[in-house]
């Protein structure tokens, strides 16, 4: 699996000299974007594309490259595929669509595909998909045109079923400031599913949180077992949860749709982060970054009144509770301000003060507070004014959050110019209404309460089971061509370990006289 | 009414020749954005604020002003209404706040304005609040600074209890390309309240669509009775909706919270849009603004087959149906484009395409349908390729929209820079996500439901009540002290046109045997 994060070499088959094709973007992808591996290209031309060497079959590549991408057409990939495993190429992506999510009769051409890999030991992402990114070494697989490549790679990972929407995710990574570090798109998972990305991820050092999208599941015991023991949060977006997205999903990705209510239930029992759109998405890995929110106790501080209101309601919503302020703090804000018009109470209306330093100074103070265990601030501003103190203010947000470790939710509310400048540039999370901010609490909490259910749970009984005597009644019922009897039943209970009722077997009515 | 919306001269009461006082910023901000009526300040300080005369007292004023704002303290208001009402002021604006959403002992003061207010005949808003706004004479009350003015009034118009949830409002209007008409901030409604203005907006010609932030009603029954009969949309955020915003909601602006079941029911009655949070409001402003969503059928174009399995998610879970295309819509595509692996259906996965005027082609063949009451379109793409394509496509739909009388709700997936430039310069809306465009269709429908539901009731009964009937048993009781009697009870009832169970009244037990 490593070679598909960390290859020495490339291989792209579709390449050409004289138009642009798939193949040549993500060529020149990696060219442009620093990758210091190998590149090679091949296409029914020989040649060269900006450096990069264009051969006309695998056989006379002067290496053999780590892994094989291709971009030709479905019906071309079988011969292909044989001769970079005469070449022994072991890592092969197929992106090419046109297989069995475009039609049935397709199937046959994943089962050759299959075959080969089988015979030359292979390992095959795709088809259907668009392959691996890693920034770590600035390799990337996917076909369409590559900017905004971090400068170091971020420790989010990302495991998709759709190039399209994996694609869509890390542009708005990059527009919300979450840097990612390794991303797969697994597209039909004819070999490799998201279970085995799953896997390498867990144990991959670079990687620390894991979000995923996915249509379907290939090997969902699987998957759950390993999330049930993953130090790392997971968060996922399950789409294809109805009747009416099951038709479309086939046709996409080939992805089946089981029921959604048991996909719901192993998340939570594994403490899988379950989202319901992109952006729920993001603002999950903002609020995951912080430390967690411990219990249900929320101090608010509002730089508006009317915002304090929202903001009472949307913590209501989410189960939190405001307590009020103990008499030691409401004496220490005595201190540190003069209120003129307004109450002291929780949610805290700031809204007398115009001093920043005052605003830290309070933070600090409700984060001492044993009585809460996180806070939602919500920063109301106008950019014109306050943009450079605005930004002081929240790096000395980042230092106490790291400081009291405890969650502090930030409400930005401000000019969308503004919230997308912080958002992309600055570290701290920011969210854009207090219903946001508390939303993010509330995952947080979330995550923290079934993880440690999760965690506490004893381990799963395992069951003995004798598979002789139910191969031995399998095999007499064959013969007899008729179901288990009564007594065999019981007798396969037993040997699965499962304690059966007293029984005993007569051979004729009178018998029931003997038992006791 | 009209003289605070279209007040001919204003006289802003706390002005300052030497520092920067609100009542200054009051007057700059209508000086600088270009309010052609007449400008007077009032302060300690005879003098000038650029070009602006300042006076000590307002006898001292040359004409009666339209309207006088006040942002003095509390304390200091009622003398200087009370010489307003000797200067023949009749519309005052109590911007201060430190009333009765400060401390109970401060309702003395209140009661203090209002018999100041009633003796003058004044109509007072306030205390507590920011006044109004009238984009279409740029006439602005708040006490914050003002830019980014709309060249043009628009149709929206803005009722709000909170000043900072409104300037909020506003600012996020700018950004989202959401251009104002009218705004007004009704602070502790002493006087004045959201019955009023509601009632004024209604009627406006200017003003096609109504949006509120309250945090409670003051005449609930009334507000209702006019929603019930209006042709506008009204969008309403109603917060204070639990016990935990009860206390600061007081405090923010005197507002005591009902039973929010009870405003939720007669939202749905009065066909009132209810959203829950700022980017609902807006996203029900955008999507009303288009032709309203009849019926439960959807037609999804995508461009990208992930995309389109989430909004097979998400129309399904507003209820939405994607029936299949009619078979004469599939051989049309035929005519329009060749697939070669992406299968017909609906959702259509129009990932093969990337020529423009092909999207714009299927988008009129499905709006044509009679099988579809509405379309959400996946525009996927790139700015750095396709931006100008893209707002050429954009003013398309905004016109096929208007030609075939159906809602497109378009979820731009792009970069968040591109999509910032797009809503706040182009008119056509956008949404962000097809859950968003998906929610916004499913506003569309329940609004069309609600008021179709609405104007089908009949008349609600009218009773005709004999109040002498009541108020002469009302008298006998209070003459005899005492609560009223059996028989007073049902004349009562009777006189309210309520048939009561048939009685007799006896004068001792004897009569008994009388009764048939």
């Amino acid at each position: 699996m490593e070679k598909f994060f960390y290859p020495r070499s490339l291989v792209v088959f579709g390449a050409s000299t004289t138009k642009t094709s798939l193949a040549n973007i993500v060529l020149l992808n990696n060219l442009q974007n620093g990758y210091q591996g190998k590149l090679y290209g091949i296409g029914s031309q020989e040649g060269e594309l900006s450096g990069i060497k264009i051969y006309k079959n695998v056989s006379e590549l002067p290496e053999i490259p780590d892994v094989a991408i291709f971009l030709t057409p479905a019906k071309t990939i079988p011969p292909l595929m044989r001769a970079c495993g005469e070449k022994g190429i072991t890592h092969v992506v197929i992106e090419s669509g046109g297989f069995s999510e475009y039609s049935r009769q397709e199937k046959t051409l994943e089962e050759e595909v299959s075959q080969i890999a089988d015979k030359y030991g292979m390992k095959v992402i795709g088809p259907n998909c668009v392959g691996t990114i890693n920034f770590d070494i600035k390799m990337m697989m996917p076909f369409g045109f590559f900017s905004n490549i971090p400068a170091e790679a971020g420790k989010v990972a990302l495991i998709v079923q759709s190039g399209g929407v994996g694609g869509t995710f890390l542009r708005s990574f990059h527009g919300y400031g979450i840097t990612p570090g390794k991303f797969v798109a697994t597209g039909n998972k004819l070999q490799l599913d998201e279970t085995h990305f799953l896997e390498y991820l867990l144990q991959d050092e670079k990687t620390e949180i894991i979000t995923s999208y996915l249509e379907g599941f290939k090997r969902g015991r699987d998957f759950f077992n390993l999330t049930m023991r993953s130090p790392k949060p997971i968060i996922v977006l399950k789409s294809n949860r109805s009747r009416a997205s099951e038709k479309i999903a086939q046709s996409h990705t080939t992805a089946l749709s089981g029921s959604d209510d048991v996909a719901d239930a192993a998340f939570k029992q594994a403490a899988i982060i379950r989202v319901e759109d992109e952006i729920n998405l993001i603002n999950a890995v903002k609020i995951i970054g912080l430390p967690l929110m411990k219990g249900r106790r929320v101090a608010v501080l509002s730089r508006s009144g009317g915002h304090a209101v929202l903001t009472a309601d949307a913590c209501a919503k989410f189960g939190f509770e405001m307590k009020p302020f103990p008499e030691s703090f409401l004496q220490k804000l005595k201190t540190i301000y003069h209120t003129r018009v307004i109450a002291h109470q929780n949610p805290l209306d700031l809204g007398e003060i115009f001093d920043y330093t005052i605003f830290t100074d309070i933070l600090e103070e409700a984060l001492k507070l044993d009585a809460f265990d996180g806070v939602l601030f919500n920063h109301l501003y106008i950019a014109q004014y306050e943009a450079q103190m605005s930004r002081t203010f929240l790096q000395g947000v980042e230092k106490l959050v790291a400081k009291y470790k405890k969650p502090v939710a930030l409400a930005m509310i401000s000019e969308r110019e503004e919230i997308l400048d912080v958002s992309k540039n600055y570290s701290f999370p920011i969210f854009t209404s207090p219903l946001e901010a508390a939303d993010a609490l509330h995952t947080s909490l979330a995550y923290y309460e079934s993880r440690q259910s999760r965690d506490s749970r004893g381990k799963e009984p395992v069951y003995k089971i004798n598979k002789n005597v139910i191969q031995n009644i399998k095999e007499r019922c064959g013969t007899e061509k008729r179901i288990a009897l009564t007594n065999e039943a019981l007798e396969i209970c037993a040997a699965c370990g499962i304690e059966p009722v007293k029984s005993q077997l007569l051979k004729n009515t009178a018998s029931t006289e003997k038992i006791s």
